[in-house]
């Protein structure tokens, strides 16, 4: 069938919306409307070049939602007309990872979904003849994808996909952090370092799970009206405080951070965020992604001391089972979406979207078919 | 009272075994005659000057065993006649550490105990008037010593004192990094680096819990025979491997392994200790301590994608609590000390115990009065 997608023909190049050729789904896969889809930092990562991972050309986007409109053979827990969100982390609920009960990282298709192509080994995006890659498993700057069974989340049909496609990478990054990585417990102290989508995320993910205090950092002072609606109680710019850092995180804490969660890809302030931590239990996670070859480092004492360093991907979410909670979570009102969705624009300003965030202009675009 | 102690009168002097004074004890405190001591690493350092913390002179000995001779005003928990282990890290059961449930390092002395003083803020021990610095609130190179009650585990009465004084420091330190921190499921697999003491304590720990593949790394074929001896199912010397260590212990562990430990004290091993671990849910625990200033790295993408780095002091043991039941578990042949002790000097020799430990000749010297 003919698609319209925006294709990322090379590095650093502008997205080009064409009409591309879709193949429909096979076994085990499905066929998915898409009706939103948000743009990421992810997206503009791969597409400047810098991911060594990164192949063109390319179908990005990753942070969708539509509907199914056909299912392939074996397909049993979707059908047409189900509301649904891709996956980028799928979840096979039958992998070593996802028996294992301790992590998210489902293992069932990764080797594939890392070369940009289906289970089986093609890729179903063509345009006269040429080969188009998927990325992440998901594709969704194409008015339709088709997707693995097991890379799709069925969510509520009350859910308006402008606002939950979010949900899809974004929101389940930082709320998915708190309450399923770190696992805040009531009354405890946080630290964010990075008051961006994120950061904005882990605010709210804290405050829902009845954090105390919630430290934001950022250099920028206009984040704070934001990141306070969020749940922020204290906002701290590193540019405005006497001293170093670390120590006057300790301080405010009244000893060091319960929790701290590193959200902008900055190895010297994931060892701060480490160093900020309490002794005896402080838990530090690193969200933001680092530029390749890059290290973090710290005195092993740090942790001998009781401060435990690990990291979250994809909010440390089983997505079949913690995506469609989190649409209920929205639903109810226990988490904020409407106000991180600072741009809706027509997938035929994609663009633009892109602009809006290399600009700092928007926390999250999403676009609409 | 006149005591018999060997002094550290200076860094990288032999010891001195003189006639002490000692002062009693005062409110919350008690006497108590120490009938055995191990001699381990921490007193070398501290002896040979690295330790930036060092006081001289001081009684050093952290690792005894003994009897309640005469209790301090307000005592409650220990009467005169208890057989109990001296405590280098206490538990109060009061301050905010303690209360956490998270953490074992209780800071309830921590300011005098570092300054090598009593809780009051004085030594009770002195030489022809001049002050002697106790260490590690312990100073069990004497045969008698002056302890805060929190500072006391008390033992069963039929337990030896010249083996179970090794659960004051060593037995603890391995053993319960694989029960307290770590809390190794069965049918884990466990990779320990460094076969000396505290390894093999890691090692016997991880056999009780019923780990799997129990994989020791050390440079010294030598340590192969005790290693098996204790639990260890796969010997690796990195000397004898083609290629890297890590990518050669996560093929050997089918994948990474679930829990890894650092037994020497090296930030480069610490860094391979991490990278072992398995995808997703790997934990590396740092029991060995580092030079003064060095630092440990990885890239952020090992944590990330699951991997747990964190550290372990005294095995995440509450002492009152947790020493008690590893002298059972002795007692009931759960974990061999006997063949860890390979020699027992009076304390005329404590010098020769020292030597032997630097020229690892001996896995542990238990030193009796």
């Amino acid at each position: 069938m003919d698609v319209k997608a925006a294709i990322a023909w090379e590095a650093g190049k502008p997205l080009s919306l064409e009409t591309v050729q879709l193949e429909g789904p096979k076994a085990g896969e499905v066929l998915v409307e898409i009706k939103a889809t948000g743009v990421c930092h992810t997206d503009a990562y791969t597409l400047s070049g810098a991911d060594p991972e990164g192949l063109f050309p390319a179908i990005l986007g990753h942070e969708g939602a539509g509907v199914v409109v056909e299912v392939g053979p074996e397909v049993k827990s979707l059908k047409p007309g189900d509301h649904v969100i891709p996956l980028y982390t799928p979840e096979c609920r039958q992998c070593e990872y996802c028996l294992s009960m301790k992590t998210n990282l489902c293992q069932a298709i990764r080797s594939t979904q890392g070369k940009g192509l289906m289970p089986d080994g093609s890729s179903r995006f063509s345009i006269n003849g040429q080969k188009i890659y998927h990325y992440m498993g998901t594709s969704t700057f194409s008015n339709y994808t088709v997707l693995p069974e097991i890379a799709v989340a069925k969510i509520r049909e009350d859910a308006p996909f402008e606002k939950v496609c979010y949900i899809g990478c974004g929101v389940t990054t930082g709320v998915g952090a708190v309450v399923n990585t770190a696992k805040v417990e009531p009354g405890s102290n946080v630290v964010v370092f990075g008051l961006g989508g994120i950061g904005l995320n882990v605010i709210q993910g804290a405050k829902m799970v009845g954090a105390d205090m919630i430290v934001g950092v950022d250099l920028n002072p206009g984040k704070r009206e934001i990141a306070e609606k969020f749940g922020m109680t204290h906002f701290v710019n590193p540019k405005e405080i006497e001293g170093d850092l670390v120590p006057y995180l300790v301080e405010l804490t009244q000893g060091g951070a319960d929790y701290s969660f590193e959200c902008i890809g900055n190895v010297n302030v994931m060892r701060q965020a480490l160093e900020c931590c309490h002794k005896g239990w402080g838990v530090s996670i690193i969200i933001g992604v680092a530029g390749a070859g890059q290290e973090i480092s710290t005195r092993p004492f740090q942790l001998v001391t009781g401060r435990v360093w690990k990291g979250s991907a994809f909010g440390g979410a089983r997505g079949r089972t913690d995506v469609p909670k989190i649409v209920d979570w929205y639903m109810d009102g226990k988490i904020n979406i409407d106000d991180l969705i600072t741009h809706v624009l027509p997938i035929e300003q994609i663009n633009d979207a892109f602009d809006l965030m290399h600009k700092g202009e928007s926390i999250r675009t999403v676009l609409t078919f």
